[in-house]
């Protein structure tokens, strides 16, 4: 099968680091398109990049309609799901919601690690979203800037397991989500030295959208996440523009 | 003061609707500045409609910025108004939003009524996004289809006035919110037909918005309303890039 | 238009608090009624006091029949806030109620700040009533005694501001709620030394209160909020009774 | 042990029937007083006569001082009890507290059924006070008028029973608790036309407040149920202002 | 009337320590009837050996049919208790749902205060199970070992009056739940030096097992606590066995 | 990888659907272990048969230590997997879990839809256990009698497809998880004659209990999921007291 990855953040150095970890996880015959976004951010970490990185996730999985069999937007808020999800006929899975699932199915209680305070309220929301707020053992970032985006993984290496401590000691966390697809791989990195489990939300989404795919469902027909009528657009990407209108060239 | 009121869709005939209401509401010395997307859909409808919705309510308060004291995103759904109160010193009122929040005032449960069954998904997460379905009564929407989105209210008054009435008999509904802004101006016209109190959202928006002018709240400087630092950002509307990197000639 | 502001409390020093904050923020053409309670205590801060406050709240209502288009409870807990909303025809808005539902539209989390611990589990438990307790940042309130109840926003200005400090770093608030009659007029005080917006909730209910009288909704004749029927009434204040009673010189 | 029961409301053959089922429940040894309010109206059914009612409570229990171990405010919505429970040194029950708490030992969805419509909107704001609406079944009420307050047991006898099964078929409750003073002795009237068990609210009040005494509980001298400190007061019952201000002959 | 209290555990000593508690509280005219497993652990503190425990109580109740009047399952996080209220004619009765519904009624949140921090989850989980997470204060536990199940009540009982200090101070709580049948018989021993009332679990229980007892409700015969259909069983207790495959001689 | 799939009933009729179905849906070098519990029922439907299941499932876990890198109790409300997580080293899953957590990837409101009315509190119970009940669009159940376990999911057939209609018509459910190991391998079945996504519980809980071995995540050694100290034990399951006790023979 073919995943198509999008990173919805324009740094390509992010994607790498998404990429290995895919790649290291991927099933035998499942074969990963990875993408960066060409407009945006270098990193999402507000509402408003969120909300500007959900646009461009419609429109990347627009031009790339007919590659893949699932999708993955590997952002960790998951910006735009909700719209992939109704508007396009493949499976569409977030890293945010892959990563605190699969955490579910380890223990009860789950908590979110991050290397940005910034992004707190965001990945808070997100877990509202997804209506798991009852199993959120607190949201835990660390509040010192950061050198390089791609490579707040090994810089923090440290803090970050120490801040995992925390999550267990004041959050009563059962498992730990590291969130934010700067920190893909880190998680069997420090593995041992955090002694709940815990979850790397890139391999989560792999194996997700694996699971989506394997289970072929259907695309609903009826209900809220059919695909909308068509409906005349302007000014958009004109990819996204000919999926929204289905025009005869690409209806799925 | 000047308030500026932004259609994300592109159909002026809706625009005109939502003008004519708001200056039949707004007060003595109010200002009123309309704008109406020159992208996008004619009418907001669905999930992945109200994700670029958002980034287009972004881009129209980047492109006014330093013309007005506060703002409306004109579209019951509220798309991109988390990103807005962050990116933008303003204040920045949801048609949705301030719909609920008035009908909380006037009531324990408050019903959304609609003209499409296909806005349903969208009101009831909006309504979850703002933290209230513990006081909703139920989203009450017409099944069938209508001819002209700016007509719909003339034509569907009747119906709507009957799905009043089932709102408050099957839900219990204390108060009714007519939603979406094709509805603007239907509340005074039924009013007399439907036993509980009906909230227009336009005017409720506009004079939502003249109480946060007239607070005079101060922009947040930290937490999760702060503005966000500079970022670097491509391939985004020019103004909103502007905005979002803080250039000298736009801070504000 | 004409508000009626009614002081379920006997300290006529906070009711001409309220009264010069109302001044301050009433817009031109809205006339202001200050009322208050000839019996009762000199400020609630207990449950067993909102309960007699409660009724308090009504004969204040029925005495003043005919004289005003909405009215504001002027204390925070929203004593008799449902009973009066029920019985009579005007419009009537609380405290507490205005503040946080303008909050609301300032951020996502808001608090809820006052200067004396007594208040916290009345006030906790009017943001559970109002339904928005997942939206409640915390209620930080001083432990200290305090001299004067109609100086207690002078005296403890600076350890509110501090509070609100501590609102903003452990509770996360995106907007803060000045609680009680006594601190009117301080939010705009102490607004620069917040870094976050700070409402203040006499303003928020005067603007609130004139936003239901501009909006025109009609009273309720079926459901919850309909004028209960007619009942022999015994031993309560003649007012009260008469309205209750819908004696004929007093319908509505 | 003594147990006062008071009724909040005017009329004494509601107290007749009330005092009839808790004397048939009381435990050798207890000893019932019972009180019916001299002031306010025949019936609560709203939330304004709740209000009412839940100060009459009040006066009425600081009436009483020194005479009881335990009282029973003997209206299902509990009028008075939170501020009650605060003032007063003995353990005070509500009649549809202590009737959802016994239900809740005796399946997992306890439905509330009750003989007039207008009692729903205060008796479902009554169970999210206690915390409970995740266990309830629904709220089902007779929407036909009644003849005889007094009477309306043996006049609504079969309808009742028609509606606990509608609220086990409709709201798979899995008890019932019949809600109202005027129902008092009904459920083991109907006990054996209803498949599930009915919880008489009369009945689980006596032996509620006959375990609290049992089990003699200090009353809280810290904390948001401690007894309030002395305060000035005014134009309220004698024996109140007398509790209230803690003059030196009415101390606890 | 006959009460039956089972202890799940295998500890003889536990059970006196419950005995000897229930006989100070029982009214004049019950009996009660002690039993211990005679299989399991001999102190219950995780979910696996709750799971196991729950399985021992319906083992015993069935042994126990046609003893009893009522039953108590005395282990605190109520092991069985559905199956057992679903399985069995008498009522019956969880140490942790009574002693939580009776602190319900003696202040608005209660904390769950115990000895060991391993029961923590599982106590926590309990309080979800029965809908009341709305209303804790919190669950503190000491972290440190102790020496003898049987006596920690005495051996802790100084650090346990300190932990009720913290859960009044730290969690807002108005009452406290001594949890753990171990610490049956040190509510009233520490009573006076915790300022808010302190709930013996044991006591409560014997309380409310009358309680259930005395309002004499019926079994259900239709909805989720019916008793099952019969069914074939295999390999399980005899007299479990009999019960659930309902032969002839042991019908209920 | 070694997948253990229990069935904690005694049909093997059942057990053998659930072989097929997870034969279907397994990745190249799954080997697949199943095993039907020797004691219990035929099939567990109610809260008293889950306790008891869920006893089984751990003396089943216990006695297969060593042999399997994953389980899975393939009973529709998870019985034990609680414990199971607690008390063993490798990753459990439960078939509700694996079912609803999968279709919360599909959609945003998920159904629940069965053979018999008999499961819906145990399945209701086990909704809320997850946390899910917030995105539960109802639980579906026929209400008539079936003839054999191990083939209803071919007699009720169409009367399924039909219940899935109305789930979808009157729940507005995205997304349909087709509850319980009898109707395991329907969903493909019927799959184009439902408008959502279907879910297959065996296929889901395959592919979740590779993901999970795949992400190898370690065992808890703190918190609530690590394994419990080792404890004395009697009358149990050889097997399961060995690995409660952590003879030296057994330990992990």
């Amino acid at each position: 099968m073919r995943l198509l990855i999008l990173n919805p953040n324009t740094s390509k150095s992010v994607t790498e680091r998404i990429a290995a970890q895919a790649r290291a996880t991927a099933a035998p015959g499942t074969e990963l398109l990875l993408d960066t976004s060409d407009r945006g951010v270098p990193y999402i970490a507000t509402r408003a990049e969120a909300t500007i990185g959900g646009h461009v996730a419609l429109e990347m999985l627009a031009r790339r309609q007919g590659e893949f069999d699932a999708a993955i937007i590997a952002a960790f808020g998951d910006p735009g799901l909700g719209g992939a999800r109704e508007l396009f006929d493949q499976p569409v899975v977030g890293l945010a919601e892959a990563g605190i699932l699969t955490a579910c199915m380890l223990g009860r209680r789950f908590a979110v690690v991050s290397f940005s305070s910034t992004l707190e309220p965001w990945y808070r929301e997100c877990v509202e979203m997804h209506g798991l707020s009852g199993r959120l053992a607190g949201i835990f970032t660390l509040t010192e800037p950061f050198r390089d985006i791609a490579r707040v993984s090994e810089e923090k290496a440290d803090k970050l397991v120490a801040l995992c401590g925390s999550a267990i000691r004041e959050g009563a966390a059962d498992v730990v989500v590291l969130a934010g697809a700067p920190l893909a791989g880190l998680a069997p990195v420090i593995s041992d030295r955090v002694p709940v489990p815990v979850v790397d939300c890139v391999s989560a989404a792999v194996c997700q959208a694996e699971t989506l795919v394997r289970l072929a469902p259907r695309k609903a027909t009826v209900g809220s996440f059919r695909r909308p009528s068509p409906k005349p657009t302007s000014g958009l990407d004109p990819a996204l523009m000919r999926w929204m209108e289905q025009r005869p060239d690409v209806q799925g």
